[in-house]
C-alpha cells in the first residue's frame, strides 16, 4: 500500500499493470444478523466473500475498501470488532484495509470492494471450459448452508449440539481456500469461479458462459457424517446443502484432463459438449420437493 | 477495461503500476431522496462523488464498480435510469462501469468504488501544503447547499422559482471540475482535496495534515446574486452555504506562490505557519448563530 486511509483515496501497488476488482453489498437481516454473528465474524465474512472473488480470477488480493452504514445504536466496540474482522481476514492473504467511508443508516450495511494483482498470470474466467475437461472443487460445500438451516430452525443460537457446531461456525465465518485460486491459474485451469450461489447454479454459469454441459458425479460429493445427522434431525436433504449452498465460498474450476491436480482439488465431474443445451446437472439425479433423488425410470 | 461485468471480478488496465481507489456509501433518506431526485440524477451524483475523489489525488478515473441495495418496489425503469446515470457520468471522464452487485434491501443503498490511474504523476495528498503557498479553488461552492436548503424549506419540488433552478439542479447533479485535478497535479499542487464536507472544514483537514494555518479571504469568495436573493428569501446566510456546503465537489488545492494558475483555479486564501494551531479560518470573520459576521472589536 502506497497511501492508506485518511485522504480522498488510497493508492495501491499494481505491479502487474492490471488490477482485478470486485464489489459486494451486505445488508443486515438479509446477509447477516447481529444476534447470530458477532461483529468480528461479520467483518471476517464480509471480507472473505470479496477476497474469494479475487482469488477466483487467479489473482492475489491486495486490499479492500469498505463503505459502512451504521445505526446510531451500534457501539464503538461493535465497530472495532467489525474492523478487526476485516483486518484479520485480509491478513490471511497478505491484503490490507486501504480505506473506507462511514455513513449513518437505520440498519447495518457493508459494502466491500476487493482489489487484486494477477502477478503475470492469465486471468481465469467463466468462459474457458472445454469438452473433455474435468470439474474440480477446492474447499467445503454445504457447511454454511447446514449451519444456517440449524440457526433458522427457530432454535436461535442457544441449542446448537456439539456435533453441529462446525456448521454454525462455517455460516458465521467461511474459510475460502484462498491459495487454491492462484494455484489453479498456475495449473492451467480453463474456467473458475467462487461458489457463492451454490455449486450447481454456479457451474451452470460456467456451462452457459463456456457453451458446454457439466455433469456432476454424486458419488464424488459425499455428505459428511455429521451433516447427514443434522439433516436427519432437521428433516432436510443434505445433498441440497452440498449442491445449492453458497456461503462456504469454495472454488470450482475446470482443468484439462491431463493436469495432475494437487490434493486441495478434488474432481467432482466432467465437461462435455453442450448438445444444444449448455447447463450443469447431477448424473442420474433430479431435484424433487424432498431433495435430490435418483431418477425413477 | 480488460474484462467487464459478468465474472467474479472485473479486470482493468493499471498502466501506471499504481491504482487509486476510493469508496462511498449513499443511503436513501440521508444522501438522496427518490422524490427529490430522479434515478438518473442519483446515478450521476453517486458516480460524481467518487470520481471526484479520484481526480482530487491528481489521477484519471478509469472505472467504477457499484453495489446496489434495492427495495422490491423499485421499478426496472428506475434501475435503468440509475445505471444510465452511472454510465453517463463516467463517460465524462473516460471511465466505465466495470461491475456491480445487486441485493434486496428495504431502502435504496448505493455503494460506489472508483478506481484511477496516476499516469506517472506524483499523487497530491492533503499533507503537502507549505507556508507561503496560495490556496485555490476550482468549481462551484455553495450551489448544492443552496438547492438543498430550498428543497428542505418544506416547499418540495413544485415551487422552485426560475432564478433558483440552478441551485436545485446543482443539488441533484453536481458538476465536479474533473479536468482540474490532474491539471493541478501537473502544475505542482502541494496539497489537494475534494470539497465534500464544506470548504472550511475540508481545508481544516489540509491544515491539520500539513501542520499549517490556512486563511481564506472572504472578498475572494463572492456570493452570486441569485444565491444572495435565495438566501434572503429563506432567511439564510449565503456565506454559510459557500463556506460549509459540500455537495458541489469543488476541488481545493494549495500551490507554490510562483505557479501561474489557469483561469479554472481562483486564489481564495493563503497558507502560513501554524503558530501552534493548525487550522483553517476566514480572515476577519467568525461564525455566529446568524452566519459569518465580521469580528466585532
Amino acid at each position: 500500500m502506497i497511501l492508506g486511509p485518511g485522504d480522498d483515496a488510497a493508492i495501491l501497488e499494481a505491479p502487474d499493470g492490471r488490477v482485478v476488482v470486485s464489489t459486494d453489498l451486505l445488508i443486515e437481516g438479509r446477509h447477516f444478523r447481529r444476534d447470530w454473528s458477532s461483529g468480528y465474524d461479520i467483518g471476517r465474512k464480509a471480507a472473505a466473500q470479496n477476497l474469494s472473488d479475487i482469488v477466483a480470477m487467479g489473482a492475489d488480493p491486495t486490499a479492500i475498501v469498505v463503505g459502512l452504514g451504521l445505526p446510531g445504536e451500534a457501539s464503538a466496540e461493535w465497530l472495532d470488532a467489525l474492523t478487526d474482522g476485516f483486518r484479520d481476514e485480509c491478513a490471511l492473504v497478505g491484503a490490507t484495509v486501504a480505506g473506507g467511508d462511514i455513513a449513518r443508516s437505520d440498519i447495518v450495511v457493508i459494502g466491500v470492494t476487493a482489489l487484486g494483482d494477477l502477478g503475470g498470470r492469465t486471468p481465469v474466467t467463466r468462459s474457458g471450459a472445454r469438452p473433455g475437461d474435468v470439474v474440480a472443487v477446492a474447499g467445503r460445500l454445504g457447511y454454511a448452508a447446514a449451519g444456517l438451516a440449524l440457526l433458522s430452525a427457530e432454535r436461535g443460537t442457544t441449542e446448537v449440539p456439539d456435533f453441529a457446531e462446525e456448521f454454525v461456525a462455517a455460516h458465521r465465518r467461511p474459510e475460502p481456500p484462498y491459495a487454491c485460486g492462484p494455484e489453479a491459474a498456475g495449473l492451467g485451469a480453463t474456467a473458475m469461479l467462487d461458489v457463492s450461489d451454490g455449486l450447481l447454479q454456479d457451474l451452470g454459469h460456467v456451462a452457459t458462459a463456456s457453451g458446454v454441459r457439466i455433469v456432476l458425479d454424486p458419488a464424488a460429493l459425499p455428505v459428511p457424517e455429521a451433516m447427514a445427522r443434522l439433516a436427519a434431525e432437521l428433516d432436510a436433504d443434505p445433498l441440497t446443502w452440498v449442491l445449492t449452498g453458497g456461503e462456504d465460498h469454495a472454488l470450482a474450476a475446470t482443468f484439462p484432463r491431463d493436469v495432475s491436480l494437487p490434493p486441495s482439488w478434488r474432481v467432482v465431474g466432467q465437461v462435455s459438449d453442450a448438445e444444444g443445451e449448455a447447463k450443469a446437472e447431477v448424473s442420474g439425479r433430479a431435484e424433487t420437493s424432498g431433495g435430490w433423488d435418483h431418477f425413477r425410470e
